[in-house]
């Protein structure tokens, strides 16, 4: 089935200062710095109704994760037992795909602010979807 | 930068009574069916610590999208206007990931059932994440 290879297109990269894998926090929330994500110009279209204020998911290529791991010790920790990915967040998985719901800062022609984000400087993107109100709101 | 091609690996598929993209509910919890992930067997040992009962966040490759396009009408509704794909849930976009929120049911070794599932019979699945609690329970 997998005949057509399913091959990403980077929508924009991600600008922060976190450049050290072993220094970057494991989740947003846990002190991860303001980050830009830079657009390409030839998506700018599909951005033009994203406004400061709100959350949004963003969807990123974990570039510098390996893809051959199955278990894990959760948040590296060797005093747990190795789990499978599926059941943790590790980035280190057969599709390395990062998942961050961060609010929207400032927008600035095809750069967008986005607090805590704790995605590598240089980090591919992959997409951009708003969070589900209720189903009245959609 | 992009000069590495990134390309997905599905992990499984997605066996659904779903096959008609135009019969296909727009949300999960807008009428989807239950459905099942089919695992690959290379990588079970991934899963082993997925439960009945829990919620997961499911991503698929949505292979029926159009990935030219960046502005549509939410909802397929003309009445609405055009909005860019970043601030819409639509499949049509740069990289058709699909995100899923749902409740597994059962599991039976590699295979997996899902509570209301929209994605379409045959659709790649490309990676399973646990829904994160608060910061102490990670």
């Amino acid at each position: 089935m997998a005949d057509i290879p399913l091959v990403l297109e980077p929508i924009g990269w991600v600008e922060s200062s976190l450049v050290d894998p072993d220094a970057a926090p494991l989740q947003g929330d846990e002190g991860a710095p303001d980050a830009w994500l830079v657009f390409d110009h030839g998506v700018s279209a599909g951005m033009r109704e994203l406004r400061a204020g709100t959350d949004v998911l963003v969807f990123t290529w974990l570039d510098r994760a390996r893809r051959d791991v199955l278990r894990v010790h959760p948040r590296g920790d060797v005093g747990r037992p190795e789990t499978g990915v599926f059941s943790t967040r590790s980035p280190d998985r057969p599709n390395p795909i990062g998942l961050h719901r961060v609010e929207i800062l400032a927008i600035d022609g095809v750069r967008v602010q986005v607090r805590n984000l704790e995605a590598l400087d240089r980090t591919p993107v992959l997409d951009v979807k708003p969070v589900l109100g209720p189903t009245g709101e959609r």
